[in-house]
């Protein structure tokens, strides 16, 4: 599993409010805890108005790269200013994200083509989000196509077949994992990664369905998850997981993330 | 998912406790409990010493039976004591269990033929538990060609695919499943039932695979499982893995468990 550590997303409040404050004590502590808890990327996304996301993507990139060496995925709804923003990583990571929508691939793909860069792509268009499997594969084929052209190796496209929110669609599940399925039947070389936190929108207790969604996505194909590295739930079941798909040989990850504390219990 | 609560066994040492102490309070908490979590069935399991067996098992029966009306699931290795216990019951349940192993279809399929009881078959036999997904559905043929002889319906068999110790094995789940698949394959009547705590044995923090095993092997299309309904993680995962799986309409189970307060957290 590919992890993207989600945290540094001023989406969430708490890192909003250490934006707000210039808290960067707050991202380094959240920029190790991750890596620590074995993100393999770190998403970096402002989520401030227009005006302000420039500087405070800066920012954040700078603490971050300051205090951890994890390659970073830039995360933002404007291609031009993560074009702009890539020069300021010390090393290649992930461009989050293109889709079908109008001059995304177009602003993307000619500038990460000659680069070891990959690119979260959102399998949705100016139509919005499909729910049809269908409708995913084919906006699938039109990206795959647009890289190819540009020289972009498929291994480095992670799609987001993009899952809806369970309590208003009861096939939130299957339309994702069968466009899983759809995508990978054609593009075996592709990764497929997801948000977790998106299915349970509106349900009480949520972590229940964001646990037992990546468990289900996990073992449908999902080979990456943009999630939080340092909760011990969220841990403990990406290892059971793992381990139960007869992907950890020996179980050897599952006892080394008990061993480093990973999981909700203390280790004995 | 028909539950069958599993607290009711001797083999658990807070149970045995209570059998040797004569604490029927407990019992009764138990058999209450487990009812109250949404238990279709309680299992009755004596965890002694064999010539202790019979009185024990009665002692555990009249004391569920004094509390509630959930039919019962009568748990031995002794086919014949299964027999002569099942007049005791209130209502038709469940015998737990058959396999190949001699002398156990022969003593119990022709006194269950003429009832509602449905029964409970374990893939193996005098050769033990196969790991291999083609034996367990050779053994699954035998059994239930055995039953339709009886005039047993299908339905009335909870097919236990005997999943192994994944600490030991690293393809557990995926002979457990495969299991799943090929007897389903061939006999969609049937129903699919497992323990859920043995593919744990030999790990640390249990919980966590037990919790992930259940959803993998419901998505497998297991609709039945022995186990705890008085555990908020395992109520949650059943819960959440339903409503992603769309056998969960407008969520109503998943919410109506959260506001009964069987989830981990208290409803708001």
């Amino acid at each position: 599993m590919i992890i993207i550590g989600e945290k540094i997303n001023g989406f969430i409040p708490k890192t909003l409010a250490a934006i707000q404050e210039k808290d960067a004590d707050y991202i380094r502590s959240i920029a190790k805890g991750q890596t620590e808890g074995g993100a393999d990327y770190l998403d970096i996304c402002a989520g401030v108005a227009p005006e302000l996301e420039r500087e405070t993507m800066q920012w954040l990139i700078d603490i971050t790269q300051e205090t951890v060496d994890t390659p970073l995925c830039l995360d933002s709804s404007d291609p031009q200013l993560l074009m702009e923003l890539m020069p300021l990583a010390h090393k290649p990571g992930l461009i989050n994200s293109v889709s079908k929508e109008e001059g995304k691939t177009e602003a993307v793909f000619p500038v990460i083509a000659g680069s070891d860069w990959g690119v979260i792509a959102l399998t949705c268009d100016n139509n919005g989000i499909p729910d049809d499997p269908k409708i995913k594969l084919e906006i699938a084929r039109k990206i795959v196509a647009e890289a190819d052209e540009a020289g972009i190796k498929r291994e480095r496209i992670f799609f987001d077949p993009l899952v809806t929110t369970l309590a208003t669609k009861q096939d939130s599940l299957l339309n994702f994992t069968e466009g899983i399925a759809r995508i990978r039947a054609e593009f075996p070389e592709v990764h497929f990664t997801s948000g977790l936190s998106n299915i349970s929108f509106g349900m009480p207790y949520r972590k229940a369905i964001n646990m037992q969604f990546l468990c289900l996505a996990m073992a449908a194909g999902m080979d990456s998850a943009i999630m939080d590295p340092m909760s011990p739930d969220m841990q403990a079941t990406l290892k059971a997981t793992d381990a139960l798909l007869g992907n950890d040989e020996y179980c050897m990850d599952y006892l080394t993330a008990y061993r480093e504390g990973l999981f909700p219990v203390k280790p004995a």
